[in-house]
Parts: structure tokens; sequence; C-alpha cells
């Protein structure tokens, strides 16, 4: 015998599932997440942008992250340029600070930056109009409401009429110094912890680690202040980045991510908000916005390149 | 330059800070959590109990788990006959899921229990009343009110009197299976990404890992199922489990854990909700349960034995 804990989201899901329609909420409240993937529509996923799709090459594989540009238009273009310049090859991962973040950049601050900033404004939140927010009805202790727009977790506060990103699980932004405006791309971080909400609007957050998490995850921890590294021999560094529009087809992972702003998507969310398996004893009747999943697939794998897959 | 993101709490605080007197709440709320903890004094600290404090032995090092007999008497009684009985010597950490628990027990579930049980009664929550409950005034997605007991992360409902623990990062639970009576403490798992706050009330905890954290967390993810590991090489040995009270004092670590009852937890959980230092432009204004730091540090370090020290 082998007592478990129930399985948490899984980031990625069997690719192909039949296509059973989720007829109606009061249906879909009774199904298992696995059972509304299951049954999700082709239009139920979407692909990320290629331009705003960053591959990064890791030595123990790959890791893929979809930027932000509805939340920070100038730290993602900044990004995309550093991207494109080769700024990020060869950096070092230079913290991992345990239940925190993971981040890496240039420890000298002495690379050049090209025809990148190396500051800019910060983005720390924006106008709601303008957004597609699907807001959860579920209470927050950070923020008003809280929702996803475009597949990223966000809140909104409508008296103020503002929307910012935040701080779950594998969520990218900008490192800055004390100033406001000190950040720019340059240094990046991925939270790898409990969600430290007291960033949000604190920072820049500017995409979201979609595959390849755990690459970034199970690294050794920093044992210097903050979770640096105290010796350069400690840090993993980071062979490659590019922009998965430049990236030839043949080496393309054709991720897909599920919609947010769908019924399957509402289904989803009330599935893990009150767990219908028969392990579940008490459903919790609510859900945190960091305690949904948001899945991702693999659409098409071809026999070939199966081996070569890193793994998630 | 690197620029940073601001650190989060670290668990290992320096030894012997100057007695400072903390006067009044006021004062205090403009405090950083450096300066609260430096200016604690030697009641505002805690000793665990030795006979409810665990050792694990790992490879990497040690791992110190806090029980919590006052949410969990049956099942810390029978984790500690299991430990004394040596059942959990050799066996291996079978699952390390991504953003969610690591786990170990007995994978064939065939090793002799000796006079433990293999199951007992659920210990899901308990009366309220007969526990010091030192409440936040901060609101919670999941549960009426939430706080602590003893340092432990709990919740509490005044309406049906009942509190129990949370399922924060490095919270320590008795895996089952589908039947609520199917657990036991002999399969132990370790919260160790955002807090699965689903699990509150569904799973029995038993208590926290106060020291050694990363060496669970930065273990590599399996990726079978549910993140079980897919072949017996790619575990890890847990070599030796022992009690504090067990264990000669020449190999004792003195820890030592801020407690959660005085004005001095006020007003570093104020320090945590509010940032006061200049690197924050918002204060938060509100902190999760799961966001607060529980301090831990090494009472007495000889100094013959700072090398024989764990990392943390």
């Amino acid at each position: 015998m082998v007592s478990i804990v129930a399985a948490c989201a899984s980031a990625a899901v069997s690719p192909d599932p039949p296509h059973t329609l989720v007829k109606t909420r009061a249906a879909a409240s009774r199904l298992t997440m696995d059972q509304v993937l299951a049954a999700s529509k082709p239009e139920d996923w979407r692909a990320p942008d290629p331009e705003n799709t960053l591959y990064l090459d890791v030595p123990a594989g790959l890791v893929v992250i979809e930027l932000a540009p509805q939340f920070a238009p100038r730290h993602t273009a900044n990004i995309r340029t550093l991207v494109r310049e080769h700024y990020f090859d060869g950096l070092p991962i230079v913290r991992a600070q345990d239940n925190y973040v993971v981040q890496w950049g240039d420890p000298e601050g002495k690379k050049p930056l090209g025809t990148a900033a190396r500051t800019l404004a910060p983005e720390f939140d924006r106008e709601l109009a303008g957004l597609a927010f699907h807001a959860l009805p579920d209470p927050d202790t950070y923020a008003p409401e809280t929702g996803f727009v475009d597949g990223f977790p966000a809140a909104r506060d409508r008296s103020s009429g503002k929307a910012w990103p935040v701080h779950c699980y594998a969520m990218l932004g900008a490192g800055r110094d004390v100033a406001a405006d000190s950040g720019g791309g340059a240094e990046l971080y991925v939270v790898s912890g409990h969600a430290p909400r007291h960033l949000d609007r604190n920072v820049t957050l500017a995409g979201r680690v979609i595959f390849g998490m755990d690459l970034l995850s199970a690294l050794p921890r920093g044992h210097g202040p903050m979770g640096f590294y105290e010796s350069p021999e400690q840090r993993t560094i980071i062979t490659r980045v590019r922009i998965a529009a430049d990236v030839p087809a043949a080496e393309h992972v054709e991720l897909e991510l599920l919609r947010t702003d769908t019924a399957t998507f509402d289904a989803l969310v009330e599935a893990r908000r009150n767990r219908r398996d028969d392990w579940f004893k008490l459903p919790a009747g609510r859900i945190e916005v960091c305690n949904v999943p948001l899945p991702v697939r693999v659409r098409q794998v071809e026999l070939g390149r199966i081996d070569a897959l890193p793994r998630q």
C-alpha cells in the first residue's frame, strides 16, 4: 500500500483529448479537472504568440516563458531586444532562495546592453480598461478582486480602475534596485515558492514560465544572503535564450495553454474549488487565485522528436 | 549593479541579538523584521520539546521537524513509536511533485510496523477550546479566521468551535488512501510549494519542518504521475530518523523558534504586512497566514561544531 495525497495540477496534460462538450455549468460542476480537460474542445486552447515566447536553454533542458506585453509593454519589448542581441546567452542564475525566487542576470553588471535600455519606467499596474478581466468570485487576502487576463493571474481594483498581474508560482518579474524605475528586464526572477503577494505592484511582472519550471525550482539553493550563490561555480549557466519566432520550426515545442476566458475554464476552476473525487472529504468551497492550475499541453509531438523533448 | 527583489524571510537568523525592548505597538509598526528580531528578548523565543522533535538524516544533511501533538495526538504518538522502532530508517523519498509535496514511506507497503498502528482515526480538526489561538486580523480565502497556535499556522471557525492546522509551506502531513481513516503516519509528506489549502481538513497535519527544508524542496522532481519517481535509483534514502530526546547532547542542533503569541511576534507580522524599508513602494496592508515568516535561530554554536552543522 502506498497511501498518497491527491495530485495537484499537472502542468502537462495528454494531447488530443476527446471532444466531448461540457454542456452546462451545473453539469460541469460535478466533473473532476481531468474530466473537464478530457471534454475540452480545440477552441478552449490557445498557442502562445511566438513573438512573446522565450526559449531558455539551461544544461538540464528547456524552459519556456510566455511574456505579458498587455501588462508590461515596455519591459517585454526591452527583454525581446536583450534576447535578440544575445544579452542573456551565457549569463548565470545568481540566486535561488528557498520558497521565494530564482534570479538570473549579469553579476558584475558590466555586460553591454546593446541597444536595450538599462532602466525603464515601472509597469507595476495599468488601466483596467482595455483588458478582458475574467474574475474569480472567491475572496483574496491582498486584492479587491482576482482573476485572469489572457492566461495570467491578475488582480483588479474597480474603484481605482487599475489592474495588475500577481506574484503566483512561476511568474516572471524584472528585478530592480531601490528606485521604482531602476529595473528594465536585464535582471529577471521567477517565483519558486509560496506566492509572495506583497511584491504585487512593487515590481514589474513581465510573464510566466509555462514549461520546464522544475528545471528552475529544483536548483540547489544559494546559501548567501537572500539566497545568492556564494561562489561562481555554484551557479547554473543559461546557455542561450531565444524568441520562439526566431527558432527554426523543427526546434519548436508546440505548447497549447488552456484559455482562461471560457466556460471550460470556469468548469476547471469549479472542479478545483470543490473536488469531486472520493478522496476529498470536505470540498474547500473557495479557491485562491494562485491555486488555480493553468494547464499546458504539447500540441504536436512528431515521433522522431520525442526523445529530444525536455521532460516536464 | 545587481538589481534584486527584496529578501523573503530567512529561516535562520543570527544568534544572540541585543536585548532592546520593543516598547509599543506604535513603535513596533515602524520597524523592519530584522529590527524586530534584533530587539527581541530571550523570552520571545522557545525551544521545541525534544520529545516532539524529529531529526531526519538525509545524504545532504539534517532535516528537523517539530511535531504538533496539540492537533494530532494520535498521529504524533504513532510517529514517535515508528521512529523509536526504526521504521523510517532506510526508507526512500518516493515522490517530489513540483510546487506541491515531497513524500516518503515504504513503496512496497511490506515493512513491518512493529507496535505502531497502520491506520488511525483522522485528526483533521479539533475543538478550539483548550488552544491558545493567536488570530490574524487579515482576511483569508479559505477559512473564517487564521492565525497561529504554538508556532503552527492554523485556522478556526468560532461558529463550529473547531480549529485546524493549515497547509503552509513546510507543513508535515500524514498521507492516506481514499478512506479518511486510512492513514496513520507511516507515510508522510511535506508541503514544498504554494500552500495547497484545499487539503486543509482533508488530511491530518502532524508537524512542520523547522530546519533543513531546502534539503527536501530542492530534490529533483519525480516525473511519474503525481511526481512519483519512476525508478528506485532516483529516490533519496532517509538514512535515519531519531527523536531529539533520544539523541546525544553533543549531536543536538539547539534551535529556537520565535514564539507566536507575543507582542514581538505581532510586531514582526506588522513589519511584514507593511514593509517599511525604502525598497517597497506600496505596502501590502494585509498578510496571508502562509506568508508570515516563522523565524528559527541556532541558540548555541560551539566553535568546534560549526563545520559539522548542516547548512541552512
